[in-house]
């Protein structure tokens, strides 16, 4: 079992595109209720099943284990709650900390979501200039959200709010 | 992946305790939807994590993993939907299959149900004395249900069709 902290941003340019090169992921949720998820995902040539309990604030508990490729295709294209979530994620170290930057397709393109991983929740730490608005506390970020309510559902206002930031 | 056809029937006395040793299982539900649950389980010295998709008919995808004891405990503890199931197990070999009897306890206390899985589901096979009533379609009887309905809170004439069978 691992806490971690994680904190969500916007991002307001293709920079970070020329910093690294992304990853094809293709996940899905067996469970995408408020207080714990079971997550399935491909990410590259590797599979694994995600658990993650209630969050509080920004610290979560996470259990995750390795299952083999075509068991994890299978839990995607049959089982999995529809739609299933596809994006590339580049992972770029910027001053002693790693950014993951989601660049979402499907029903959720045009959403872009930058993420750092913390040792605890008053770490300090450098945000590159193409890092926007916080959205760590809103609930519509998480990836388990974005099944039952893609990009492409949000208010336009909503919408713009996230690419023009 | 596997499919299983499992049968499940209601049981009549317990002469069934003196044909094995029973193994403590501790169980509880990540997930307990129609179309797919999500099981953590504790069996003797073994901890699981156990993925089955939609019933149709008695037969179901499954996908098991093996998990850490530590982290079986700690999601059973701490993320899994109250109440868990607690039940002594009985592996019975009986005329060339192998029964499996559930003796519950906690708040599914006084149900016992016998299950034998088949490689297919017009598969004959010899049922000892002691199986009574089949329940397999009944869903108020699946591990899952016994979670959110217990035995404890089913009406009487229901559970004494159970126990006097």
């Amino acid at each position: 079992m691992a806490k971690e902290i994680e904190r969500k941003f916007l991002v307001s340019s293709d920079a970070y595109k020329s910093l690294a090169s992304g990853t094809y992921f293709h996940q899905g949720y067996l469970n995408a209720d408020k207080d714990r998820t079971v997550r399935v995902r491909i990410a590259g040539d590797d599979a694994f099943l995600t658990i993650k309990g209630i969050t509080e604030g920004a610290t979560r508990s996470e259990f995750e284990y390795d299952i083999p490729m075509d068991e994890a295709e299978e839990m995607l294209n049959e089982l999995c709650i529809r739609p299933t979530i596809e994006k590339h994620r580049y992972v770029i170290p910027w001053a002693g900390f790693i950014w993951e930057i989601d660049e979402f397709h499907g029903e959720n393109q045009g959403l872009v979501i930058a993420e750092i991983e913390l040792p605890s929740e008053d770490t300090e730490f450098e945000k590159p200039d193409w890092i926007a608005e916080e959205v760590t506390e809103d609930p519509k970020f998480y990836n388990a959200s974005l099944v039952n309510y893609p990009f492409k559902d949000w208010p336009e206002a909503e919408q713009k709010k996230v690419i023009q930031e």
